[in-house]
């Protein structure tokens, strides 16, 4: 199989995580780069969904993802930040599709399920396993880049085949 | 003074409401126009904001507004539209942001009381004043394009002096 990059999204207002993942084989991944996009809160809504446009669209040229994976927001688990979340989250899908790249959508429940095998595995667990899967001694940090990743790495394993082929 | 053009905004991800109005005197309004941009269902999420975008800065360029007037989402009358809403008022904010262009954002509470003194005005009485202050004979139509206008005409409202100049 060909290489298959995987750019993982982990949307905020404040912070956007970013995490670039190659699939070179069947579930064997390589780690390429993670960071976070950061705006202050000075800066005001619109501006700031300007710069992480602006960052988005950089990482899109340097990468050039395959896809681009984001994690959807499902729970109303705090009501305050669930409409600034979701129209940094807007700007982010809109600057992958208008670049020309695919996107696709997971809940964090499925990014964990994907990982871990549990639905409800706790944080820290997440990332011991991004980190095992992508074979690094460390946990990445901030929090944010590693949840990135973790989206990234759960799209590459959501795209195996059901059944492994003959051989 | 000099003429204040203002862009309203009415944001939705099947139908984006749009409104441009010239503030020629003090509380006098000029209608330059109206209308809505579309995307549908079977398009994406990702797909439908990059359309939203696009026409957004056609309309931006087109007419150069001076300030760019948003609805906001204050109460969570839908749920589940609440999310993909937000989304498109996000990819419309960044965008008047990077093209240049100052934004406002008004709730609907605002924008009633604004048009007609009442916060709770039902619709049709809130369409009715819109006509009524842009001196047109009908009502305009769609809804979104006259809710737009509304955003607009309550933009130029709000930013009238307290006390008019001693002359």
């Amino acid at each position: 199989m060909s290489v298959q990059r995987i750019l993982g999204i982990d949307p905020g207002t404040a912070t956007v995580g970013f995490g670039i993942v190659d699939k070179i084989a069947q579930d064997s991944y390589r780690y390429i780069s993670s960071g976070i996009i950061q705006t202050k809160k000075d800066q005001g809504a619109a501006q700031r969904l300007a710069i992480i446009r602006r960052d988005m669209i950089t990482l899109l040229e340097e990468y050039q993802p395959e896809v681009v994976a984001v994690e959807s927001i499902f729970f109303f688990k705090n009501a305050k930040t669930l409409v600034p979340v979701s129209q940094a989250r807007g700007v982010l899908l809109e600057a992958a599709a208008t670049s020309g790249y695919l996107t696709a959508e997971y809940t964090p429940m499925q990014v964990k399920m994907c990982l871990t095998g549990h639905g409800r595995a706790d944080k820290s667990f997440v990332q011991e396993s991004v980190a095992k899967l992508l074979n690094l001694s460390q946990i990445i940090k901030p929090d944010d880049a590693s949840d990135a990743l973790a989206i990234a790495v759960c799209h590459a394993r959501m795209t195996l085949p059901a059944y492994a082929p003959a051989t």
